[in-house]
């Protein structure tokens, strides 16, 4: 009840100041242990999950949309966004949500604005998983989760369509200039950085080649060296150098097909 | 008066066909005797120029929306359209144009209508000059007509912002994908090619290092001559080779900085 009386007081009562029709939907890239993931939410009345997204007040941009959103599923407070599609379908309706409403009216009058069609403005956002406390609404969703990308659960709406291009996004910021930045501590190994890109690119990538056409970008500044482990050569930690990425995320690199 | 009861047609009565709050409006770059070129439309009532634009019928997808739109202005109806970036700012209002109705009921309404605050929703369209019959709609704009993209007038609204950054998108699809199979004829001379891409660069380009460049790529093929003039040696002509251009749009080249 006192949940539903929340969610009440959101869609209801304050809808008015929100901008109809309109939504922000955030795909958040992290990665971990050699996989990158992608934080979802869970609809407990659904059972299922979706991006976390929400609704544009009237009063804040869209940019500011998307990074209160993604404050408050994250408890981060920059993070590096990228709006890179906006989603204008004729089938874009949240009727299934508004089916969760009871018929009362002050549901009623919830359900009808989440019912109407919405255009859903795309944004994706690359963090260091380490940073990111994942966060529910307590309200609609009851769970807030990274997932690995490759084995997430079907998502809701159109939302995988929305992962997909956002990959696609990403797959060609990253043929063209420096990824990785925002998504790493401050040190990583190669191996760790081809495993990220190997998450965007969907295929596996030839160790020595990678290694060495990212030295010969000259964004690496070597910073120490892992413990060996066994027989293995322990892997040099590298940073990024800030300035000469910046400068190549400026003027482009190539790094071929 | 004709004319305003129109208008009011539009805004007033048939509002209701339309997405509250939401804006298309599309950057159309031609090509035309060395110059790049930008479609633009008059407001009669404000004497001043700004994109091509409408509103999002309820029943159609953002890009079915852009298409009707250019459809209208253009006459042309299969047009490459690109939409590239969703401007949200607060201080998208048509104030400017609801200032421009009069106090009556009828067009109160529209007026109202807006001045609400807008999101606009941006898309670039590449043309053959040659194909376009620009249209004004007879009712808000009374002329549409190409300018020289450097030498057009200071737009309406945030437009200026909207053409710059359709031309920062249009830069880096250059730098790595071909540009320019549905803005020429279906012939064209090298030196054409590279005052197209001089437009889009806002820079000069070496014209010996254009030339190889664009022929290593293997998307032109030779087709003819022109006739010469005086003592300068006769261009040749060329067209693209489609499938070798599909295929560089697809896998991308290099062009270097």
């Amino acid at each position: 009840m006192a949940e539903r009386s929340r969610s009440i007081e959101f869609l209801g009562a304050e809808a008015n100041a929100f901008l109809p029709h309109l939504a922000v939907d955030c795909v958040v890239f992290g990665f971990h242990e050699g996989e990158l993931k992608i934080l979802l939410t869970h609809w407990h009345r659904r059972q299922r999950w979706s991006l976390p997204g929400g609704f544009v007040r009237r009063d804040e941009t869209l940019d500011e949309a998307a990074h209160r959103i993604l404050r408050m599923r994250t408890q981060l407070d920059h993070i590096y966004l990228v709006q890179y599609h906006t989603f204008g379908g004729l089938n874009r309706r949240d009727e299934v949500i508004a089916h969760m409403f009871d018929g009362s009216a002050e549901e009623g009058a919830a359900a009808a604005w989440v019912q109407e069609r919405f255009v859903s403005v795309g944004y994706y956002a690359l963090v260091d998983w380490a940073d990111v406390t994942p966060t529910p609404d307590g309200m609609l969703t009851d769970d807030c989760r990274w997932w690995d990308l490759r084995t997430r659960p079907p998502l809701l709406f159109d939302h995988d369509e929305m992962v997909e291009r956002a990959l696609c996004v990403l797959r060609t910021q990253l043929r063209h200039g420096p990824v990785g930045i925002n998504m790493f501590p401050k040190t990583f190994t190669l191996p760790e950085l081809q495993r990220l890109y190997e998450g965007v690119l969907d295929r596996q990538l030839d160790r020595r080649n990678f290694q060495k056409k990212m030295l010969d970008l000259g964004i690496l500044e070597r910073v120490g060296q892992l413990r060996g482990e066994g027989v293995r050569r322990a892997p040099y930690l590298y940073r990024f150098d800030v300035p000469k990425y910046e400068a190549a995320l400026r003027d482009g690199i190539s790094l071929g097909r």
